[in-house]
């Protein structure tokens, strides 16, 4: 049998065997080796390139890789196949769209201000901040031949006592630590748990100056998850992390997961990926990071996509995608911890944000939610880059929703230098009309070198080139200079770093089939304003607020968005980035019970468009790939320096 | 590394690895080759006999093993260090105290009968027997583009609208099959599970055609595990099987049990050896023999003891047995059979019939709820010979018990050929009075021959040697004869079946050790109900109706328990063998939410009256040592013929 070694840069190096023949990117996701396949292995993304140093594969050649790199040894492991005993190594850039664990630092104000903001907006709008979970501390008399209560009957009188509680309810968890907590501690003791109704339902037992109850609130993008825990008593933040979904490995998209969770087995491993690989140890590490017992964290609250909480029930997603696009649930509440055995407390409730159809989830709910938007007189448009692009328009009267296929790049997917807002990407650019050389931002400690492009350096790059005329409306380029190359076919690119310059040895430039790729995705989100805008009969000069969610980072340039034609050409100032509204409603969602009440108020108001059969949005979208827009006096402050 | 093989009599050889000096029982237990030890090992009991027939072992001599045994290579496996290779034969009485899984044939009258008449004669006693669970059948139209529901409200308002409840809860496990269960049978499934005021609890989904609701009711003993399933609707019998308590390994009696607990690992050790190694394989298996899925398993109840129950739910034993003697819980509604891992629907309820003491527990107050006694004007005495002895007297107006450590002498154990009443048990013996030879009644097939003496066999030996004044009112030998040997020490013993006539090749006898702790047993029953009777203030001749429990087997002779003064000497036909009513009392909570409730009421109004520390229980106890008593106006029909 081969043996293949992963050499992974910057970590160990790890052996395996295998059989010839064996697909390389299929041996390194058995193997536990991070190599990222948003295109799931079809060979058109060139994300999972590996470089070949000992030994051979049988492989054949791609767009992605130049004959200079292909002389090397570079190759895309996807299209790979053992034929002997091998090396290879694996670049760092293989996993950077896929990011690893990440804990941000809680010390940011802006990581703080988006939730203290999201917290007083809600606030405002007359929600109240307050939950039914309890520490209870207790003392209580030691067993005597005098007093020969059991311990369960003298935690309950205890309980009803300090409570007010008329029914006490005690499960399998607490009950088996009982007798010896009860012990270890002298017969005083925190009880934490829920005050529903007449019934405290114990669900952790601590010592008693262990007073802490905690709330994890979740957002499970298909690309990204991110998670906080709080305090549950002030809301305060205990931690913040975040890391790629592992279900990447099955997909970059959607559609592509649902049918992977179809085949044998599919549902159960696409349930690990998220349970097991990704939301497991981002919860381990938040505790760790903060001293918190996993047993302390009493409520989960989650956004996620209708597919997203699917594939995390572990429920057939398949109607998600088939006509008629009727998911198997919008809301349901019954999930536990213990069910998907989270480091939580077992018994403690994963609270699911409701999905309103197909392709507007329960992270658009939690989103809309922590905007406010259902309780301005003013028209808010709601704008969510995921690796799907999520619309809500409306106000105190009523909510129009809508999702459009964007694709993932505003997430860096479907650029050959995408990849995510993490260090290394250049998240911001301008180019000197004259000289045609840009300036670039580039995430990261000073001094850092670019490793590729995130989606605001993308829209900046791609808005700059139009204002310079270097591209045309069509995304093609149309001026000449030492920062514009030609392929053997003719295809422009535009080099931002040359292999010199980066951090990676390797040019970092977009072409032309980037930028195309970058025009349908803006194309298709305009175009699903435009068109959810009309199904209201309203116009851009209807819009109030413009509220921008998503992965996309705070960096982004409404100018240079409007510029493209991605977003309604409205006063400037009129914009907000809100950042991970997912997050922020599931937040909401996990420390006061009346925001989720609203929640699921707004959910259940909230009228979902059916894009893809709706009558005049294929014309929209079309008509929306140019620059700015086919249309160009929907865009009268965007320009071209002629 | 020395290799011990274990020859097991009628089983495959167990070939294991070891180091010099480990103990042969402990390396037994540790490989899964069972070996009874119901003294845990400390050389008293003589059960966990083996024969060396290869290699050396260290050992020490025992009086269980004659000089004619140590030269053929018999020693006590508790006694014994592996000093190197060796290979050890394991006769299968090594197993016969802890029998093996055993399904009883449900077609046998007897078997029905005693389920039957409980059911009577609780419906005599007003109890409804009906249930919560229900079986609904629904058919759905599946979804399309004018019904858009998804499918957890499609099937939310089906279910309202079939049982008329209000709410309707889905656990995980539902929500995980629904979408496939669903589309599995066109929108026409069964759903089961419970109706709980306006709540319907569903808990499993199955095709239309399968209705079948099930209930499982399980009697755990210290030594053995009984129990059936019933068909939740008719309460019909579907299967019965038992097998022995796995925990047996870790010590015949409770007292050993919580001390093994105690020891780092040992709440687990002791879990899993009733949980996983008992009950999950007897459930499985009558699963399997009747035809019915886990996930139809929809309440299980549990009578057992109090150390029974705590082991059962990992809770910390050692207040059962520590003063003032309280236990951790007397009732406790919470335990789930998903939170122990049974073959059962996860989220059926495992009711606990609840403890009222340290040593009257659930099979107590379950077998007393079986017996009607709170239903009477009449007094009754409940009597439960188990590996302890627990009494109950009462009637409508008052109920009082108490334990006694009888000790396992009515299970066959703390006897040298004591065994439980399986093939080859001695159930029942007379003795002539002239030739002093014992004319004996074998359990199994004709032709059985004698393996060892059960419980009713003991009874009859002692009194039949008793009545023909073989032995004295002390229990030693006074007639000299072929059957009465005496060892070089000049002990006694009556020769039941020489080795050549016993199916091991072993002689099977009673010697005055074994009756000394007979007469020791019966003195401890005899003196609690006489202390019990005291307490309210009555005697013998208030006594209307004696109800005999447990597991010591239908055959009891009444007239000879009375004989040898174990009985109070009452009219022989108050007397009345009902079986394992703990299982009957188990069986009745599972199938009748009023026969639940009654059960509540009647633990309640237990009195229990603690012997220990009860003043002239000892001298009680110390008169009752002898045949019959000290006072033998007490027992004026027993008989010794001069």
């Amino acid at each position: 049998m081969p043996k293949v070694v992963f050499e992974i840069e910057g970590s160990k190096s790890v052996e395996v065997s295998c059989n010839a023949g064996d697909n390389l990117l299929e041996l390194a996701r058995r193997s536990n080796v991070a190599i990222d396949a948003p295109c799931s292995g079809n060979g058109s993304c060139g994300k999972c390139r590996v470089k070949i140093t000992a030994g051979e594969v049988e492989s054949v050649p791609s767009r992605h890789i130049s004959p200079e790199e292909w002389e090397a040894g570079w190759r895309l492991s996807c299209s790979c196949r053992v034929s002997g005993d091998c090396t290879v190594f694996v670049p760092d850039i293989a996993s950077a769209y896929q990011s690893r664990m990440k804990t941000a630092d809680l010390s940011s104000p802006q990581e703080i201000a988006i939730f203290e903001a999201t917290k007083a907006e809600l606030r405002a709008s007359g929600i109240d901040f307050s939950n039914s979970y309890r520490a209870v501390v207790l003392t209580m008399a030691p067993p005597s031949p005098d007093d020969t209560m059991p311990d369960i009957e003298r935690l309950s009188r205890a309980l009803e006592e300090a409570t007010g509680a008329a029914r006490i309810s005690v499960p399998y968890a607490v009950m088996r630590s009982l007798a010896s907590e009860l012990r270890a501690h002298d017969f005083s003791v925190c009880v934490k748990g829920e005050l529903a109704g007449d019934t405290f339902r114990c669900m952790e037992l601590s010592a008693p100056e262990d007073t802490a109850l905690v709330g994890c609130a979740i957002d499970i993008g298909t690309t990204t998850v991110s998670m906080v825990l709080t305090d549950l008593q002030t809301g305060r933040l205990l931690a913040k992390g975040s890391s790629g979904n592992g279900q990447i490995r099955y997909g970059a998209d959607v559609i592509n997961r649902i049918i992977e969770q179809g085949k044998p087995g599919g549902r159960k491993k696409l349930q690990d990926a998220i349970v097991k690989e990704t939301l497991t140890p981002i919860i381990a590490n938040l505790c760790r990071s903060c001293g918190i017992r996993a047993g302390d964290i009493l409520r989960v609250s989650i956004g996620g996509n209708t597919t997203m909480n699917h594939l995390l029930v572990g429920v057939d997603a398949q109607s998600v995608r088939m006509d008629p696009y009727i998911p198997s649930f919008f809301g349901w509440d019954g999930l536990l911890a213990g069910d998907l055995k989270l480091p939580a407390n077992p018994t403690a409730p994963v609270l699911l944000a409701p999905n309103i159809g197909s392709y507007v989830g329960g992270d658009i709910t939690a989103g809309t939610l922590a905007s406010c938007i259902w309780d301005r007189d003013e028209m808010s448009l709601f704008i969510d880059l995921g690796t799907n692009g999520e619309i809500v328009f409306g106000n105190r009267d009523f909510l129009m929703s809508c999702a459009c296929s964007a694709g993932p790049a505003f997430e860096g997917g479907d650029i050959s230098c995408g990849m995510r807002a993490t260090d290394g990407a250049i998240e911001a650019c301008t180019i000197d009309r004259e000289t045609m050389n840009p300036s670039l931002t580039i995430v990261g400690e000073p001094g850092q070198r670019c490793v590729g492009i995130c989606g605001s350096g993308i829209i900046d790059i791609i808005s700059e080139l139009y204002r310079c005329g270097i591209i045309n409306a069509r995304g093609l380029f149309v001026r000449e200079g030492a920062r514009v190359r030609r392929d053997a076919h003719g295809m422009g690119r535009y080099i931002l770093a040359t292999a010199d310059e980066s951090e990676t040895q390797r040019e970092i430039s977009i072409n032309e089939v980037d930028i195309d790729n970058f025009i349908r995705a803006k194309g298709a989100i305009f175009s699903a304003i435009d068109t959810l805008l009309k199904s209201v009969d309203m116009e851009v000069e209807n819009i109030d607020r413009v509220y921008v969610a998503g992965g996309i980072g705070s960096g982004i340039n409404m100018k240079n968005a409007v510029n493209i034609g991605m977003f309604p050409d409205v006063e400037l100032e009129k914009f907000r980035y809100i950042g991970n509204s997912s997050l922020s409603g599931a937040y909401a969602m996990v420390i006061s019970d009346a925001a989720n009440e609203k929640l699921r108020e707004v959910a259940a108001n909230m009228t979902y468009l059916e894009l893809s059969t709706h009558p005049g949005y294929m014309d929209a979208f079309v008509a929306a790939c140019f620059l700015p827009h086919t249309d160009a006096r929907l865009f009268p402050h965007s320009v071209q320096e002629g």
